[in-house]
């Protein structure tokens, strides 16, 4: 759930990624002294000169060897493109793109998104080696629990600190997949995770542009490429994880080294994995979940006087903007997602389109959402009534929403998002074999009937 | 020069690299419930459907081009070897070699070593695109001038807290230095720079395994991605360096923001570059140097009653010691650099070969050096005596060992250091062309012409 946090900032910097960028992007050519461009040379000599003595070290076989396992492309699927690329750039692509719409998976007791990096780099290294279904669920379930884990160990430290925990964590579990999928014996799965945890990527000032969906892409090709080098022979410390210089305590302050090893292999955190029903921050969720019941309950529209909606004072806080002007602006507004509940009955990725935030109905009936705040309700909740023109009042109040651990989305559901989602893309044909096709992976002798399945 | 820090660490940790790997590459397939099975067919599902959905959408349209801007491989040389790989790989592969041997250059001010992350992503890119020398020592300076900035601005903190400085800072030279070869302007720069932010690299608890010089690989690769994704319109935070959850308050609590701006554009990093004449670590080097300087001097080791030898404490903290057993513990031996300095009249890596250190003759001039403690010998010092059969007393102080800013390396004797390291892989007539290119890259019309030198 959504908290207040409080960071040690200092909001006072100069904009030096702007002046970086102008610098090295205007400075003139050659334009220093000859002291310095003398360096530049020698710099590079003495660079070319050790690259080319190591060039045969063991180090640069073995890390030869992973490189060309990425050689020749096309490897593996982009799900709901044409192109194939080589196993990195898919895993890259599809961690992109399974993030891009805020609309995947959420671990909620460390607000990881588990799927972006794991089963990006589990399906791209599985299709190429023609893994089965079974070995690609094994990976993912095993690599959902490393990156969960190590949430767990450091959250929320580590998240409020600014780290975009789905990809700090993400490349350690995307790294465990590709070691389970690869067979990597014990000391050299320690080596993909030891290696993956020198690259821990994601930062949350990025949020709001491309590169948050980046975040768990990159984790993915990063933990590919582990486990890749790990295979060859490519060595990290075996105590990457936990030493005092090690991945924990340089990115934790918390480090409750427990979460990493209680019930393991009794307890999978993959079972406490949540989908979200709509493609908005989760505190907008129970007020939608509510308009949505009272759709199914016959309320229309245009019969609507007014709508009272009573919720915690963080929902305002975070989701109060009264007039969205466009789909971005729409998340973040609680009104625009009560009108899509109640007249659409969902709210999906095409409720956010900025033509639907700015049409007219949308707009009226959104103007009629009263909100009040009474933090007697839990954030989780909302208690919402329509009243009608006729007087009538109709009542929902909403304790848990859809989509939360209480109250998954059931099975038929979450097929139907996915159907809002792909058909667009691959048809309504392709989408149906898809699902089915998922549905049924693990028994899938090669996966890659299940890639052939994703392209259009 | 070395220092001690203190680390608020946690050596108690228990062993959870080897814990979770032995999990992931030995827990039994399918060794859960239903229930457990069932959800990860969910997870599955709800990420291929997110992924499909967003397959169209224009950040993945950015992304898929950058990605296939790396194919179709071979594009790129790896300096001393035949084989040709993608750009990311051959950055990757450069880096890694380059930093091997722990024999490349060094920024005092910061410990970075520059020219990995930088160099190797800068010269796949040129190569592949057909650059100028010109543009590619441009893209050095600007990107190694990026790179030392920020290590400037968060060092010691950055790096004491245990990031490999190199990687971590490498990411942004890279990704500057390639935005730069790729004529971005200054708007796409930044976001070059914000893309590379989400990305450090390096853990300094990799320190003695082949993931320390992946740091520099990992960035250079890191970098040159960053930059393609920048140059295909992708987005990122334009304040991804100074937001308080961007990039420097993330992975630093010491920001000081001016060394990123004072004299920019006017006093270039580069030139406090230096480069290491002796294969170990730097507290050794002034007394090889002063066993250097007694061989020039005339003295021979079969004349050598013993070897009297005054340093700083800490030189014998972190070099003491006296027996070393094979190369990699002859570089924590200033006994054995007294000795590999006056017979060889030099310390590369052949002077570190395991059957060098255990040479005979080497062991017993080394176990001839008496070394004692004197605090008031700074640690950049060394006074050393030769006592000879004869009665002579020779002796040699050195205030600032070769290599050091204020005694650097001559071009000459970088150019043996280069033809030591290269000779035995490239041969001497290709060294020597390859030496006489890396001179005059500044003027080729096309690096391309370098490139090929470099190989086999």
């Amino acid at each position: 759930m959504a908290r207040n946090t409080q960071v040690a900032a200092d909001h006072h910097a100069p904009p030096i990624t702007q002046i970086l960028a102008r610098f090295v992007a205007t400075h003139p050519s050659r334009g220093w002294s000859d002291a310095v461009e003398h360096e530049a040379h020698r710099t590079f000599l003495n660079w070319a000169g050790c690259a080319a003595g190591a060039a045969t070290h063991e180090a640069m076989q073995a890390a030869l060897a992973a490189v060309q396992m990425l050689q020749p492309a096309p490897q593996a699927t982009i799900l709901g493109r044409a192109e194939r690329v080589d196993m990195a750039g898919a895993a890259l692509l599809n961690g992109i793109s399974s993030h891009t719409f805020d609309f995947d998976d959420t671990h909620l007791k460390t607000i990881i998104h588990p799927a972006g990096p794991v089963a990006s780099a589990a399906l791209a290294l599985a299709e190429h080696v023609g893994a089965s279904g079974r070995a690609l669920i094994d990976a993912l379930v095993l690599g959902i629990d490393v990156s969960c884990r190590m949430g767990n160990l450091m959250y929320p430290e580590h998240y409020d600190r600014g780290w975009h925990i789905t990809g700090s964590t993400g490349t350690l579990g995307a790294a465990a997949a590709c070691a389970r999928l690869l067979g990597l014996d014990e000391q050299r799965t320690a080596m993909a995770l030891g290696i993956a945890a020198s690259q821990p990527v994601g930062l949350r000032e990025q949020f709001g542009t491309m590169t948050k969906p980046f975040h768990p892409g990159g984790a993915a090709r990063a933990g590919l490429l582990s486990a890749l080098l790990a295979k060859q022979g490519f060595t990290a410390s075996p105590r990457a994880l936990e030493a005092p210089r090690g991945y924990a305590q340089v990115v934790s302050t918390k480090c409750a080294w427990n979460e990493a090893t209680d019930e393991l292999g009794e307890r999978f955190e993959i079972s406490f994995n949540t989908y979200k029903p709509f493609a908005c921050g989760i505190v907008i969720h129970p007020s939608i979940d509510a308009c949505v019941q009272l759709r199914e309950r016959g309320v229309k529209p245009d019969e609507v006087e007014r709508i009272e909606l009573k919720v915690h004072s963080l929902v305002l806080e975070l989701t109060g903007k009264k007039e969205p002007a466009d789909g971005l602006q729409g998340k973040f507004s609680v009104y625009h997602g009560c009108a899509a509940g109640l007249i659409f009955g969902r709210a999906g990725e095409p409720e956010y389109a900025d033509d639907i935030v700015t049409r007219a109905d949308v707009v009226a009936l959104r103007r009629k959402v009263v909100a009040t705040v009474d933090d007697a309700i839990d954030e989780a909740a909302a208690d919402v009534t329509a009243v009608l023109r006729d007087g009538r009042r109709i009542h929902v109040f909403v304790e848990h929403a859809i989509g939360s651990m209480q109250k998954p989305m059931s099975d038929a559901a979450l097929e139907a998002k996915f159907a809002g989602q792909a058909e667009p893309v691959l048809g309504a044909a392709r989408t149906a074999a898809l699902i089915a096709g998922c549905r049924r992976v693990g028994a899938m002798p090669d996966v890659r009937e299940l890639a052939t399945l994703a392209r259009p």
